[in-house]
């Protein structure tokens, strides 16, 4: 089966999704699958996550690095590409197996065969080294010239980042910015090496560039290489040291590591589906995404909702990681597993601040997560389209199962992996802060003698400021009961660890309380009829029909939740009592799950990435594969056909959906392959029909596994490494 | 001093508003300050106070009757009438002393001078009963038709309301409507009395009409006289024999004992401030709008917040009756107070059945209350002006001030009258099932260890859905203490009665909860700077300048609370600190009263007419009643000016405005004579430089008692009765 994604022919209007789904990088650098001419009208970005800057009162983003992979054509001054002139014949492709993007495109200049190649890739075996091999043939002699340089035209949202620019030329081309926020040196070095011997000389219009002419000969092919280094607040000798070396090795070499480096990559992480090349195809390109974004290049690193693709969603880390993407490197890759915890312990102090400045005691951890816990979410997430003012938005502010996902991810964690040092490490006192956060938020209800959650936004963000959100009070418990399960575990361990954490953090009186509510919070009932209500009244929301609604819409970017259209019914964003039963699946009974499915996903406008994945994953528990299948390829192939939504309330939210990818991988594995951990691994296949067999391998408590399943057969096999 | 409104010359714009300024009636009947040839499109109502209804899904509001004044003149079958033609001459007269409205209109028509008067008054001493008396007089000779009868072409807002129409026309002209929703029959019947013999015959075209056709004499002045009644489902025999008798009256005679009835009325109410024509005008017109709404009727009547003037706030009754418009009535007409408090212990069924509605035991009073404790509030009480969508508003499930406002207005009652009866007829039930109402509505935040009221609305309804309101808080605890206050009173006393009722209530949990929690109410402290949040979290809302908020406005009806403009800013509809500050005087010092005078009167939009009252009375307390002063006189003449807000959010609110009447009294009486009441009767001037004195009455304690006021010197003086 293809491990190649191909596009044929050029088609201007999709030059931003094509940005997205030709995306290329690791977690420190990601380069957009933009081609070598484009510019900042094509969202051409060099993403640096995790290098943050904030320009005045625009939304703090990772800032986007000059652009060194920038090279065009000119013919009599008159510049040939993509922007400029129709191909006669264009393809851009991805080798899914090395992260490798190349194109080829072919022009027709009064009659002339103009063949233009390139490819490039992020070497996965340095910090920030791109490659890129450009190839130029002609079928007659031609006069032509090759620019190629650091690119200044980048895309920047809320920019521009980069000030006190400093430009240069040796021994390599070479861009110095800094940012606005915290004066970070942006550091981009490119050295340019033709193959063949070629005029060359230097413009400083609008970057750096070297300007090659040559003449061609028929049918020869012209190699110009590049080899770029960006730096960020490190040394100049340091760069153009591994500059140096890097280009005494050259592109082959350098591909070569890349390519061997990325192929162990998959080795334990593909998945092949025999019988539907599509699905394979589509999950492979999810699974792309999440090796991508591995977060194994250093301890406490962890994933943007948008990956790398750029800064939307500011860069920042949403409960997508812990919740839908976590389950992939626990089964791959346990050390980026470890580092997303890591992150949210080192994001800690970041979270005790967040809750004192809304009056809590505890951990409110940021709903959109930058670095040390920073919460960069804005009060105003999105504009009126009809009076283009800002809208007062609570996913800051009332989102708080936030903190109840960070507990829920690390006890799968410690269940997966057996690692118990992370609760030493920091695990611990994220427990008692969150469960010490959520106990002064939530209060005691007197008469009804019940702990509730007023005031909160479930994942359902169309439904603002609501009581008793049902996924939210069981996450509550959730972490109340941990609290209390390692209180007793380290008692029974006479381990003195507790004990002197509670000590510390002067956290007797909130344990006494958790003792005394942990079995007094509010858990929505589940009513006669089967149902479980999303929160306190939503029943008596309007129950309009999915399409009235649509169909009311005014704007087609109007903004539903809120104060808008979907505010007051019953129609929802995304999976919200659905994904509480697929977390706490052990709680409830199939048929409980099956009826709440029935009512609540025809009221899902699925405007979010994260909710196809979760109606999947519990519709193969209910034994429906066949309504999985669809919602399935929808995670898996979302950013390869590019139907997401790009705009909300006025704002454009496009990039990659890692959590999506991460979807689809659940599905694949717990949905279809029903697999299950409990002390041992259990598997209850739901295969769709049009899979003939499913086969991976997983590591789980530090042993490797590999599993089959057919539509007769599952085994589960130790794989001896 | 003149008792007279007088507006001379005829504006089409100013219809609307002379039809709230010159307003007559009494509380079971409503007469619109129109003028005779007036029909629907100029908002003539025969408005009949809670007499309700509600056609499908429109509003539920009071029924307005078929006109049985209507009155309009012909010359060659053209209509000579204000809304045909320009008058010479026009005048439009209140006699406020007597409720008898009058106009006197001149035309010219092809030379000749047509001078029409007429007056109108509805009979205080009879249920619902009309006079008018039209005269003719003409320059020359001249041949008109004078037209009079039922119109059926009324003023409806969410109507039309009444069906299966009859006409008739003996005995008398008569008119028979049934209300849909409770099919009500509403029967009016004109009987017209012309003083001279003129040639007259029947119309039945929009209504029922009688024609006479006179030629008229050289200033000679020709009479008609029309008495007309309406029957509230009463029969026929009923209404003829009332008719009858008071034809047998006569115009002059009725006239008489109305006049007479109202001398009565006015006898303790009446307010003299010399030295300021203008102030005791203003005010004199606010006491003329109370006595218009004397409660004193019949048992268990309250006020609707717009009066009588029209179906404008359904015409329910809101807090506005119990804070701004009892105080009159205790210190004039007892016996009205006590029917607004039997309204409420009669609404304690509808204000349990809310409470049961949204979940909690006890009493949520309605917000906009109709008969028996109905809530009238929608949860959709504006437009939005951009896209014509009802905007979810949360006036009725979140302003549980409500039920504290009645209990606050019983302490009231009951301290000024000293009529302990009330107790045992209702008003103790009423107080437990409130205190029963907030102690499940709020809950005990466990760290904090206090008992907190979480999404609520305050008096400041741009801001929705807050936490520990400062006001709400206040009236909780003092509920609480009511609540306590009477147990041991009635346990002092060796009175069963407190027990018996906890016993029947099944109070016994919520009362040790009670006293649990009443000194753990969570009251907004006063900050070192001497203010006083009016929520949790008020302070860190932007702080825009009104101005410059109100300079956003793209619209100008466009809705400012909740997602508009003001929803996330500093910015305050109405008084919310300021009323608390002003019902709970005892509990602070003046200098706090200062700080927060200071700081929220320019951040309030004065939105709301309940406003001004606020912050003069206020004012006055701290020694400012030049301050006071404007907002005085705005309340006061909130009705002769018009100068209110008609709109909000695209939905028509006009109507008269009696709690700002209220509230102008309550400045004069409480403000600017510093009246209080403890266990005698104190007074503490602040004249505003203008006056040269204030003189009144009050009752208190069943004794009466005249004050007079002068910039030197202040006398209490008990009259004897």
């Amino acid at each position: 089966m293809s491990w190649t994604i191909k596009e044929l022919g050029f088609q201007q209007e999709k030059i931003i999704h094509h940005g997205n789904q030709f995306l290329i990088g690791h977690l420190l650098l990601g380069v957009r699958g933009t081609l070598d001419e484009f510019r900042k009208d094509q969202l051409v970005a060099i993403n640096l996550p995790f290098v943050y800057d904030q320009v005045g009162e625009g939304w703090r983003e990772p800032v986007n690095a000059f652009n060194p992979l920038y090279t065009t054509l000119f013919v009599n001054h008159k510049e040939i590409s993509l922007l400029t002139q129709d191909p006669t014949y264009h393809e851009q492709c991805l080798d899914m197996k090395h992260a490798v993007m190349s194109r080829k495109t072919i022009f027709s200049i009064d009659g002339v065969q103009l063949e233009w190649q390139s490819s490039r890739f992020v070497s996965i075996n340095h910090e920030r080294l791109m490659v890129t091999r450009t190839m130029i043939k002609t079928d007659q002699p031609m006069t032509l010239t090759i620019k190629t340089g650091i690119d200044q035209a980048i895309w920047d949202i809320h920019g521009p980042h980069l000030e006190h620019i400093q430009k240069g030329e040796m021994p390599y081309l070479s861009m110095l910015g800094t940012t606005h926020e915290k004066g970070y040196h942006i550091h981009v070095l490119k050295h340019v090496i033709p193959h063949q011997k070629m005029n060359t000389y230097l413009s400083f219009d609008e970057g750096v560039y070297q300007l090659f002419e040559i003449t061609t000969q028929q049918n020869q092919t012209y190699i110009i290489d590049t080899i770029s280094i960006i730096g960020v607040d490190q040394t100049i000798d340091e760069l153009t040291s591994t500059l140096h070396e890097s280009s005494e090795m050259g592109f082959d070499q350098l591909l070569k590591d890349h390519e061997s480096a990325w192929e162990k990559k998959w080795e334990y992480a593909d998945i092949k589906i025999k019988g539907d090349d599509n699905a394979e195809r589509a999950l492979r390109y999810s699974i792309y995404h999440l090796l991508l974004l591995s977060p194994n290049r250093k301890p406490k690193l962890s994933i943007p909702a948008r990956g790398i693709s750029g800064q939307t969603y500011k860069g920042a880390i949403f409960w997508d990681t812990e919740i839908f993407m976590l389950p992939f490197y626990l089964n791959t890759d346990p050390l980026s597993a470890r580092h997303i915890i890591e992150y949210r312990i080192e994001g800690l102090q970041g979270a005790k601040e967040k809750a004192a400045y809304y009056g809590y005691q505890g951990a409110f951890y940021a709903w959109e997560s930058q670095e040390n816990g920073y919460d960069a979410c804005t009060d105003y997430n999105v504009t009126d389209v009809f009076t283009h003012r800002k809208v007062r938005t609570y996913f800051k502010d009332k989102q708080i199962h936030i903190s109840g996902d960070i507990v829920y991810a690390i006890n799968r964690y410690i269940h997966h992996t057996q690692d118990y040092t992370i609760l030493s490490d920091g695990a611990l006192e994220i427990f008692l802060e969150v469960g010490r956060f959520y106990l002064d938020y939530g209060q005691h209800a007197l008469l009804k003698d019940r702990f509730e959650l007023k005031d909160v936004m479930g994942p359902d963000e169309y439904h603002e400021r609501v009581h008793n959100n049902a996924f939210t009070n069981q996450l509550v418990h959730m972490v109340f009961e941990t609290i209390l399960h390692y209180e007793s575990d380290y008692h029974r361990k006479n381990d003195p660890f507790f004990d002197d954490l509670v000590n510390r953090l002067h956290f007797h009186e909130s344990l006494e309380l958790i003792r005394h509510m942990v079995h007094k919070i509010y858990i929505q009932p589940i009513h006669p009829n089967g149902l479980i209500e999303q929160f306190d009244g939503y029943f008596m929301h309007r129950d309009i029909a999915k399409k009235e609604l649509l169909d009311q819409k005014l704007h087609p970017h109007e903004y539903l939740g809120g104060a808008g259209l979907a505010g007051d019914t019953q129609i929802i964003k995304q999976a919200d009592v659905i994904t509480m039963l697929y977390l706490f699946k052990d709680r409830y009974d199939q048929h409980i799950i099956r009826k709440n499915w029935a009512y609540y996903e025809p009221r899902t406008e699925h405007g979010s990435s994260l909710s196809a994945s979760m109606y999947a994953l519990t519709s193969c528990m209910i034994g429906n594969p066949s309504y999985a299948y669809p919602l399935f390829m929808k995670s898996a192939s979302i950013d390869l056909t590019g139907e997401s939504k790009h705009y909300a309330g006025g704002v454009y939210i496009g990039g990659t959906h890692p959590a999506a990818s991460g979807g689809a991988y659940m599905t694949a594995v717990y949905g279809f392959a029903g697999l299950n951990f409990t002390d041992h691994i259990t598997l209850n296949p739901k295969l769709p029909p049009s899979f003939e067999s499913l086969s991976f391998q997983i590591k789980y408590r530090k042993k490797q596994y590999k599993i089959d399943i057919s539509q007769q057969d599952a085994t589960i096999q130790e794989v001896l490494t």
